[in-house]
């Protein structure tokens, strides 16, 4: 029986890992999770799961809910909260879904109580995928990604030698907008950037795929995942979403995984890694699907990659900058504040401005976290 | 150092095997090999590379060579020569790359040798798999498919668990008519059926690609060489040769193995399994392929798949009749004796004919071989 800590729970990928315990009761039970604000789901959770520990974004969530969980469950808040679910001590794994790097502390927190961490938040490994993995090895523990294409590079190394890899090749849908002209992108919507045509995300990642900023952001997770060179990572565009990603080995082999995009799949995988079990998602049917398509790249039209390859290679404390720009540009065009392009502007200023430090500490990445988003922000007022 | 055996060394994967060792002199040496009777060819080889021991077809070729060799080689010759080069003592691995049920015997002596068979003579499996894969597991030695298919297959099982496998899915180029009806099939040239979409192969597994009879023994062996039930096993037309194979497992995550078509690859992954080595082939380049295409199988349109599949459920002494008539039938076809579709009618009536005999012992193989060839012969002439 595993013992799950479930951080994030009534968000996208929260709800699907619940989906994923629901159909394993003999082999997983979650014993302890976080959520925001949204009371009416969080409380449907807890009564299904009955967790022994739940964390809230606040005290007045707290207060809302704690007359209405039963009496085995203890509630806590605010991000000390979330660190006591992280930490929580009959876990023995966590899975981090919350969103942005409010999600570092956690990790951290998780990785020195010495639970292996399944990541769906890739800010983790974006802002400090140093520090990330350098605990990892320090405290043994496993560092699983939930996420399609991670999932896709760590199912396809299964029983390889790291040393045989030459190249890892991550594909990309291209987003809501992949069909458009740069020029095409000016004065687009917020519900037509949230329309992914493959995959139901929430509406951050969403708007990061448009840009294909997540896909940056992937890149850098996948450096630090696999300790693997900027130069040996590639992205290739393939808009069905069916290839989740690839390996070429250094006998021109390449490896792939393939199926239907649901990410029970990953979120699955992460929890009984290395081996597999029985999931009842859609199977994939290659003959119905037809054709697979794949192109390159372009790097003028999708600059957000651009950007995040280059923070990748300088390092440092680019990648905190990079990630706090984009979490602020992207909220503000959340609410009708900038235009869709305008996002990419105000990362770029922001980066342009930055005097990177090497080898921040975590205190460091807090500070340049906060002063980037006074920053941006105060480009947008 | 590993010591190999070739047999077949003048045939097309034995040439490109020579390319493998040539390209890892340090690792791999040739001790013995075998060849028919293209001396030409034979001589050049032996020359460089020096093998203590060479089996040719008969006395008449051993005559001929035999004056022409370094002092240190020996030579002799026949069906005996072979399994004498099958079982050479110095040998830790055999290729066997001869065609057709002919290279039966020298891996049946291999394996009782205790050597690891690296098999790219398909009819082995085909005729004999309940013997071949009993002696394996008797004598523990590894049987190791030189295949573009069963290499994939057995690459993307690397680090799993066979019991999560949920289907094999075998890829088929569809072979030179693929995109003609069967109407179309009336008619068609031997040259015709010898050019290739994608594979550069001999000329008997090239008809039989264009029967699809090769798909056919592919799946007979996929069923020897995994242990899995012919239901679990589909075939998925996909012209572009790209993806060589795939596993389905059971949380519905599909594993496949990529590469442009070149033999080398599945030779080599023979020879350092379950290692990889540098190896100087193409280099895979999706985005310049653009797309890949899928496709069902037509029954109706393929029959000798059909056959192949019937034939292996029936099993015992049914895909020996299968592989039999097929052989005669590809010869005579490419001799100008019958026309292209009269395989298949060959091919059906010696079913049709056939009581089969289960479980059968070798010399019951080797008479309905040789029945079944007499047969077919006799409806031709």
């Amino acid at each position: 029986m595993k013992k799950i800590s479930l951080l994030g729970a009534t968000g996208s990928i929260g709800l699907q890992t619940l989906d994923v315990i629901r159909e394993h009761k003999n082999d997983f039970t979650l014993v302890a999770l976080s959520f925001g604000t949204n009371i009416k789901e969080g409380l449907k959770i807890i009564e299904e799961f009955r967790p022994s520990l739940v964390a809230v974004k606040d005290k007045e969530t707290y207060d809302k809910i704690n007359i209405h969980v039963p009496h085995q469950t203890r509630v806590v808040w605010g991000i000390e909260g979330n660190v006591e679910v992280a930490i929580y001590e009959e876990a023995t794994i966590v899975v981090n879904s919350v969103v942005g790097s409010v999600g570092l502390m956690p990790t951290l927190k998780a990785i020195e109580a010495k639970k292996d961490v399944a990541i769906a938040n890739k800010e983790t490994l974006v802002v400090a995928g140093h520090l990330v993995t350098e605990a990892a090895k320090v405290h043994n523990v496993k560092l699983l990604p939930i996420d399609s294409e991670h999932s896709a590079i760590l199912q396809a190394l299964q029983g390889e030698n790291k040393k045989s890899i030459e190249k890892l090749i991550v594909t990309a849908s291209g987003g809501s907008f992949r069909d458009k002209t740069r020029a095409e992108l000016k004065g687009v919507t917020v519900n037509e950037a949230l329309n992914h045509p493959n995959w139901s995300m929430g509406a951050k990642i969403t708007i990061d795929s448009a840009t294909m900023m997540n896909k940056g952001f992937e890149v850098i997770e996948a450096h630090w995942l696999f300790d693997i060179s900027y130069d040996k990572i590639d992205v290739l565009l393939h808009k069905e979403s069916i290839i989740h990603s690839m390996i070429q080995f250094h006998d021109g082999s390449v490896m792939a995984q393939l199926g239907t995009p649901d990410m029970k799949v990953p979120i699955q995988y992460a929890l009984t890694y290395p081996e597999r079990k029985v999931l009842s998602t859609k199977r994939l049917d290659l003959w119905q699907i037809g054709s697979l398509h794949f192109d390159k790249v372009n790097g003028d039209r999708f600059r957000c990659l651009h950007f995040a390859y280059e923070s990748g290679k300088i390092g440092g404390t680019m990648p905190v900058v990079l990630n706090a720009a984009n979490e602020i540009a992207v909220q503000a065009f959340l609410q009708g504040e900038i235009e869709f392009l305008e996002i990419e502007t105000l990362i770029e200023h922001s980066l342009n401005r930055h005097q990177v430090e090497k080898h921040p500490s975590l205190s460091t990445i807090l500070n340049v976290d906060k002063d980037t988003r006074l920053y941006v922000r105060s480009l947008i007022k």
